[in-house]
């Protein structure tokens, strides 16, 4: 893809993604950005001129057909197949990632967790074995994964991050609080949970929304 | 606070805020929005025009005062004091949040968390206690809480809220994938965490950043 795709646009591909899941699962055949836009909490020309970075979906005076649309956006994203994605890190939060059934729902499978720990080695949280980070390269190149979250300590996350590239990792989830520093043609998503209060904090205070 | 602030510099201060606190830390007195935007990949324009709705910070040629600049933006938030906050649901994601010292850091302090299970009641995790829910009309009311994280299953979390509303919560962090419907004036922030993957399987499909 040529034309560079706002950070903005992207993240907003996935809230798109939502709703016409919703709207397909109710049975709405089709809708135009002005509707998109009213349930979303946003402007339809911005609707609009998102999706127009990927090609031409919608008719004048037509609307967007939602099925079409929907496996459109699930394409661009990479989410026509379930995507295998490996879990590092089986504390708490990496615990109730294994257990967050949507991800599944959304297109993602989470085919197996990975620790240090004896403790948790060999445990199995909602169907997903936490297997020895010892095996973890072997796993990799075996089932040919790509992307990777990690739920690890502040103090592991760089050096087990490292050795992920060298086993074909192209993508990480990065939980924790740390900035990652890895080679450029590795994708990184850093999940802040402060940040989200932050946010709600602001509203708070100043009685807007 | 008169002026219609867009909700992307709302999350764009909580980023400032975050550089700002290291660069102080570092021993930095100054910075220019260029500089600033350099770090954080932003248009220097944009940071301006952010901090342009609260008032007028830097000066032409001269940048921005590092202190001065983060307690402003602390003071928007509402985090130039330590904001008390409850948890209810003290399962994984609940004990992860728990054990998530960024927080503390960043300005909140989970005071609580609840839970219905006796299991956990009683039970303290980074210092943090939990107590039966049956307790937390009360607490909310004595300690004058505004604002709670919802880590609970999906199935409780409406009725929870709607409880919660009732003895005072004005501001919710909700992690269960549900759209919560509570009055007008009650602040909602949804953290979706299969977006972020979703975000990341855009960039590794498409080989951009």
């Amino acid at each position: 893809m040529a034309k560079k795709i706002p950070k903005n646009t992207i993240k907003r591909l996935s809230i798109y993604l939502r709703c016409l899941n919703k709207l397909d699962e109710d049975g709405l055949k089709t809708i135009s950005s002005n509707e998109l836009g009213d349930i979303l909490g946003l402007n339809p020309a911005q609707i609009r001129k998102d999706l127009s970075y990927f090609g031409e979906f919608g008719r004048q005076g037509l609307g967007y057909k939602i099925s079409k649309l929907k496996d459109s956006i699930k394409n661009i994203i990479g989410l026509d197949e379930i995507q295998n994605i490996i879990l590092i890190g089986a504390g708490n939060l990496g615990r109730a990632l294994l257990n967050y059934n949507v991800l599944y729902k959304r297109g993602f499978s989470i085919v197996a967790a990975f620790d240090k720990d004896p403790e948790v080695i060999g445990k199995i949280y909602n169907n997903v074995g936490v297997f020895d980070i010892k095996q973890i390269q072997d796993f990799i190149r075996e089932k040919d994964i790509k992307c990777a979250i990690l739920t690890l300590p502040s103090e592991q996350v760089q050096s087990v991050a490292e050795s992920l590239v060298k086993s074909g990792i192209k993508g990480f989830l990065n939980f924790a609080p740390v900035i990652l520093n890895l080679p450029g043609e590795i994708k990184i998503v850093d999940v802040d949970l402060s940040s989200y209060l932050e946010v709600l904090m602001y509203y708070l205070q100043n009685n807007s929304k």
